[in-house]
């Protein structure tokens, strides 16, 4: 692992998108060891917790829990997910350093998903940022524009749509704005194309590329959106999770793929890629008989691989 | 399918790298039909055998019938692999459009595929050309650089070596010269690079991308080798195939995968991409529980889906 500051910021997906993807429940202390082996990897942003009634997702009942334990990482940004106001009063208690709340580009997957029009979205995101700014100011605030690249309810997504849906959240008061292929759909020409166009309306404010493997197209997607300078990544250790809400959508980028991809790039990711492989091992303990995905972990690293300097 | 012409050469190598691949020889018959169903996918170049010793090779023994029936194929670019030589002989002598012949970058990788040293590999060259000057003046010739990205025997492999070579097989009288990720540890930077440099040293000249994914790049590479120029592509349906004397390297590039990529980014292949997802089923019928890999296949094409016009 180089000394020198990384390049790119890999932000960890899998404790939330993964874990609530999966039918299993995972223990606490599993969720915990999983976290401090991610951690020790150098992954300095995890997204820990979903902030949802219990009833809904039972994986995430211990979210407030799991954010006190990952608070004493020092380094670490932790982040929560939070689908709407109660939630994210429950997440600035636990006292995270970070919230993303997903905004559909399409109007059918947020009713779907969260119940909501677009724009009743964004008002409840400004509600979310008030609240913030009376008890947390410090608290950073993300939305991530999903079915950014296409939708599996209502098809293509216009791409107007999610640059009035950046510059609307913004406008708002989020600090940043993602793009998330949440079902797969996105190609390399739309990645640049869109991120491009998000960077000209919002310029640094633009946030992570979250991307998806479903067509197998998740690392191009990631290249494509470096290319035109995007430099945080969404993804997940194993490529666990995807969204339970879009039918047919599955598969987040490989943390382990994409960390191989970028460091062999010369890239640096801050992220030491046996260590990262070993992060494996307390996942799949805490979820004995799920699948977990990546070319990476199957053929190992490349005869004598040197990582980013 | 548009019906313009195509903007990109997807180059099957399935029906030789991957069938030499498996332990299972797929019956001649089989072969035949799954030729067919990718030809009427719009597949316009196949690498349809290898003209080896049957007792190395038993996959490949009927590679003349399979050559024979693929030149009934209109407009069907039909190539074959051939080791040297007496390969050579045989290839031509059974009619084929186009011979590719490995030289490996790594000198280590060449005594081991083919026992000969790159030096004397590029002498072979020269023969085949003239072999082909006296017999078949209108036969191409591609000199596919294996191991240029990097050697699982020797490791990193010096990238000045490859140049050298691309330039020496040009010299020799070879038609073109591609690159090949044999040991899939290429990386995007690396494949800007050094295609770069290749297309500087022999322009035009410059072959087809043969991608792996053996660490899940492959689609991210083939997208850079795109991004310097290249418009030749080699991919293996579901996956098929790698390489038996390099250990550990596995894993084509997913033909399919490949194709929606190309498509949903609005450049042409000429393939239709419901009857090429079609084309598995003949493979699968010749090769029973042999695994195929691809996850476009495994999604299917996104709602609304519109490919290249």
């Amino acid at each position: 692992m180089s000394s020198q500051a990384p390049e790119v910021l890999i932000s960890e997906v899998g404790p939330r998108d993964g874990l609530q993807s999966v039918k299993a429940t995972m223990p606490t202390t599993d969720k915990l060891r999983w976290i401090d082996a991610l951690y020790a990897s150098g992954i300095r942003e995890i997204e820990v917790a979903s902030f949802v009634p219990a009833r809904l997702l039972p994986q995430m009942a211990d979210a407030a829990d799991v954010v006190r334990h990952a608070l004493t990482l020092p380094g670490l940004t932790v982040m929560a997910l939070v689908p709407n106001l109660r939630g994210a009063e429950a997440a600035l208690a636990a006292g995270v350093h970070k919230l993303t709340l997903p905004v559909s580009a399409s109007e059918a997957h947020s009713l779907a998903n969260v119940r909501k029009t677009r724009q009743e979205m964004v008002e409840e995101l400004a509600r979310i940022v008030r609240l913030r700014d009376e008890r947390a100011p410090g608290v950073k605030i993300e939305a991530g524009i999903s079915t950014a690249f296409g939708c599996t309810l209502q098809g293509a997504v216009a791409e107007d749509d999610v640059v009035w849906l950046a510059a609307a959240v913004i406008e708002a008061g989020a600090d940043e704005s993602g793009l998330s292929d949440t079902t797969g759909m996105a190609n390399p020409a739309q990645v640049r194309r869109l991120f491009h166009r998000v960077r000209a309306e919002i310029g640094e404010r633009t946030g992570a590329a979250h991307m998806h493997n479903t067509r197998g197209l998740g690392l191009a997607n990631c290249l494509a959106a470096y290319d035109v300078g995007v430099r945080t990544f969404d993804s997940s250790l194993g490529g666990l999770g995807g969204c339970p809400y879009a039918p047919g959508a599955s598969g987040n980028v490989v943390t382990e793929d994409l960390v191989f991809m970028f460091e062999a790039m010369g890239i640096r990711t801050g992220i030491d890629l046996n260590r990262l492989l070993a992060a494996r091992g307390p996942l799949q303990a805490g979820l004995p008989g799920e699948p977990l995905y990546g070319m990476t972990p199957e053929a190992g690293l490349p005869k004598g691989f040197v990582p980013a300097a």
